[in-house]
């Protein structure tokens, strides 16, 4: 199921490949973010243009909207949405946790009001691996507890307790023909609740391993000591996979720190907002700086708008609300994650992963408020 | 210039072919409105896939944003918003009188407030012929004062003789290399007037001729009688071009009464509420009725989203408020008029226009405005 390739001399960085029912992913992967049955603004040929390999769907979500009377009728996400490649769906944990109102922890659950329409619902690992069947997802998440940044010691305990107990009662669920289960390891910044909750995950065999709990409003540096002290007690021959990161740059990091598959909503997210990323960094395309720029948005970039359209285009394209800026900058940045990704591989692969990691790191400059993490980290 | 290939024995409609700087065009045809340098939710190769001849750009718009400094700075609209094909620039006139607040009617134009920002404007013959050759224009319109549906017959006929002497001077401007001219003829709903301005324009000699003041609040009996009182007094050696117009039945019986050329913005702004056209009328999509639905917008289309997303699949996007729901109804909703154009195209060449415009008419159901529309005019 996942063939460790090549594992890197000077890092920890990995280079696999992990087969699924709707097809093999060559491994460091991103996966773009497809919440709601669509990634943000891009059509599935586009997707496939890029080099996408696996997108994402969410059971929380697609469970209040569509519903799944509809995509079970449609047969499934796959051809309800027209994709033909893998699909991850993540359990609605993290939803359940941070978008919903709960009204009631139980044993095998959580009960909770829709954010939509305050309905009340009820998702469990019975609900949350039932559903991603009927999704027939490739690769389902185990319903975890994700609980927020600020939890208390004694909270953090109780989650990592839950999500074992629940990632147990998960193993049991049938499972669709040929679909892999991950288990997501929490603990937030505790070492030892990290430890004990990756080893618990590993005893109960799982397909891949997910690092959770991060990507939930800790600073960069709290993000990286997480992923640290977990990757250890994580079997070489799974996959690992860190929810919800992050940046370029971070990504990079995470590789060089053992980790195989990333998702993040930011490529999609920032383009509605007008920025753009590059290997320099982040860039306000928006800004009245770029308004007679007429160069693409990054020399060298192989994406449908670097090739057609100059800043100054999309920056007016943006400035007036024309829906063809955002889903430009959304082409340009999901191509340039996978890009980043393509050359990860590329360079793990010849041995000279250590040095494009350096390199990328120095290049690029990370946001303010990255930035003001890292000092405040260094002044403790 | 203009070729007039073939005029149909049974109806008014013409079969022709209109050479521009940047390509020929066969009429009748259907321009696609890109206001902003954008058709809205659309990329150039969406548009060249769906068969798109030729796109509108507009001289009040573009002026104010992104600015002429910027168009100039990038060679012309064509390179700015990289459309290589044939673009049609609306003078501004229309948008001057219904969009801005007009200060001041004067004798060589109009002073307005921007309706972005309220700024000092003025736009007359001489700058909109002016802008429209620093955009690059392959046909550029007149300044004319396009007044509302509701003028009492004085300011209508103020409106005519401004009409005619802002032709006038707009005929005396200089122009971009190839550029075509179209003079627009008014006059409401007033046979008089509207002879009177078809003739003087016709002695001014244009490339094209424009129906203006159609598509402007009047209830549709009304909209094919101004037309039916104009085309008659139209040079059968030039295109006949009726300006922000409509349903695609309207277009069908428009063709038959001797127009060529169309523009209308309804295909993109209707699919952004959710609405597509069929050969039956057009239907909500959004509706909950296709919650279920598996089918495809309509059978036997051969668009992009017909080809790939069922009705359930599109309800869900829009309903959920995702971007690729408007984009594929934009889709197929341009897709369709330009199909139903070349339906148009194929039936006058082999003289079948007129059973094809019948049984289109009687197919097509219109919206409940249209009929009661037409009920009054039963009733009068």
């Amino acid at each position: 199921m996942f063939e460790l390739i090549r594992a890197d001399a000077q890092t920890r960085a990995r280079l696999g490949r992990l087969t699924t029912p709707h097809g093999v992913i060559d491994t460091p992967v991103f996966m773009s973010v497809g919440t709601q049955a669509s990634v943000k603004a891009l059509d599935p040929r586009e997707l496939r243009e890029m080099g996408t390999q696996i997108i994402l769907g969410n059971t929380y979500h697609l469970n209040i909207r569509p519903g799944m009377d509809i995509i079970n009728q449609a047969g499934g996400l796959h051809p309800f949405m027209n994709w033909p490649g893998p699909i991850l769906t993540d359990s609605g944990g993290f939803q359940v946790f941070s978008l919903a109102t709960i009204r009631k922890i139980q044993a095998h659950g959580v009960e909770f009001r829709s954010h939509m329409d305050g309905s009340l619902l009820f998702l469990g690992p019975k609900e949350a691996m039932a559903i991603q069947r009927q999704l027939g997802s490739d690769i389902a998440m185990v319903f975890d507890d994700c609980p927020p940044h600020t939890s208390t010691p004694r909270e953090l305990r109780a989650a990592v307790e839950r999500t074992i107990r629940w990632a147990a009662e998960c193993r049991e669920q049938p499972r669709g023909e040929g679909q892999l289960v991950f288990g997501i390891v929490q603990g937030g910044s505790n070492e030892a609740l990290r430890k004990e909750c990756a080893a618990a995950l590993v005893g109960l065999q799982f397909d891949g391993f997910a690092v959770g709990g991060v990507s939930v409003g800790e600073p960069e540096p709290e993000m990286f000591r997480a992923i640290e002290m977990t990757e250890p007690f994580l079997p070489a021959d799974r996959p690992r996979y860190a929810m919800g990161l992050g940046t370029p740059a971070q990504l990079v990091e995470l590789v060089a720190r053992g980790i195989d598959m990333f998702d993040c909503v930011l490529p999609t997210r920032v383009a509605r907002n007008g920025t753009a990323f590059t290997r320099r960094g982040s860039i306000s395309v928006k800004g009245g700086a770029y308004k007679a720029d007429f160069r693409f948005i990054e020399e060298g970039c192989d994406c449908f708008a670097c090739k057609h359209f100059t800043r100054a285009y999309l920056r007016h394209l943006l400035n007036v609300g024309e829906i063809l800026g955002l889903r430009m900058l959304s082409v340009h940045n999901t191509r340039m994650y996978l890009k980043v990704m393509e050359d990860i591989r590329s360079t793990i692969a010849d041995g000279t992963f250590a040095e494009f990691h350096r390199e990328f790191v120095e290049r690029y400059v990370p946001t303010q408020k990255v930035l003001l993490a890292r000092a405040a980290a260094g002044e403790r």
